[in-house]
């Protein structure tokens, strides 16, 4: 049956959400118009809001409300390491692992020249902007363990070492907690070529 | 770590959605600020939009745009039918089964005592006037097979037997292609219950 035309143009702009399909988006709608009629309203009006709001860091290109984000802002952090991640979700798994303390720099996807996206998009002339500042001793790779990720990687150790400074990977291997029977043939190779002496 | 507060705003705002978990949220929103700024826009506005124009169908309660609904502006609906189901997305789901050409009433909820849902909130007048109508020869009741939905029905249909109109219930039993084997105790009682002579 076709659904009034307000109602279909809002479950059309649901559906476009990341991982939601028809019918999610059509429960979503029914339930935002029937019993969440605040939430709806608001949540107009965050997306307005946002949209105005939220722009990219000056420094590190993670999404922020003004020209820094918090963590360039912040004073606590240690300005020796820059850890390279593709996108600012990337930003919040590492900080919430807690095992890092210095800073990052976003470059809001890989490369993809088939897609038009080179150096120039991932933001290379701010990122050697920042090393030139001289307080980076050490660029900490993790971008995705992909093909474009391990490419966009090298691409970038390359520049890095030019420049005299350490470049590193972040490790890949077994998940923590993973059972090797479980685990897949790529991860257990890269398992395997990455292993290191015990004392 | 702490997000951006108009960031942290539309986590919050999409996180009210039905079935968007924290992590899908802030996903979504990512997702929202770089790739989709134009979807963005647009989910604002049809929220906005429909917010204004999505009312009740003045004849059957379902969503509308207008004073009635496509089903109850239609000529060609079997006027002698009468369909209750809980919700707009019931209607939606008996349609999509292309087997029934009556009419709807949408209850917008079920009888539920203790959260102040009686007959009123059901709108038992409205549907009542559309009996007295006269043009109503049966009504079937589509409520949700739950301990709720069961009441409503009952409720419903002494009323509508007190007025000499047919009232009938849905049947429940065995989904269609459904295995005895994976069918829960309860299901395979009312399949059991509900078994008819085969000619």
């Amino acid at each position: 049956m076709k659904h009034a035309p307000a109602l279909a143009r809002l479950i059309e702009a649901l559906h476009a959400l990341p991982g939601v399909g028809p019918k999610s988006a059509q429960r979503m709608a029914f339930r935002l118009l029937q019993q969440q009629r605040d939430a709806a309203r608001e949540l107009s009006r965050a997306l307005e809001h946002a949209l105005g709001a939220v722009t990219h860091c000056e420094r590190c290109r993670m999404l922020a409300e003004g020209a820094l984000c918090p963590l360039c802002a912040s004073p606590a952090r240690d300005d020796s390491q820059l850890c390279v991640v593709e996108s600012p979700a990337d930003v919040i798994a590492v900080e919430n692992s807690g095992s890092f303390r210095g800073r990052y720099f976003v470059l809001m996807g890989h490369l993809s020249p088939l897609d038009g996206v080179g150096p120039d998009q991932l933001g290379m002339p701010q990122f050697l902007a920042l090393l030139e500042g001289g307080a980076v001793r050490e660029v900490i790779l993790a971008t995705n363990s992909t093909v474009e990720g391990e490419a966009t990687a090298h691409f970038i150790g390359e520049l890095v070492r030019a420049r005299g400074i350490a470049a590193s990977r972040i490790a890949h291997g077994v998940p923590f907690g993973g059972e090797l029977e479980y685990v897949d043939g790529g991860t257990l190779a890269h398992a395997l070529q990455g292993r290191h002496g015990v004392s």
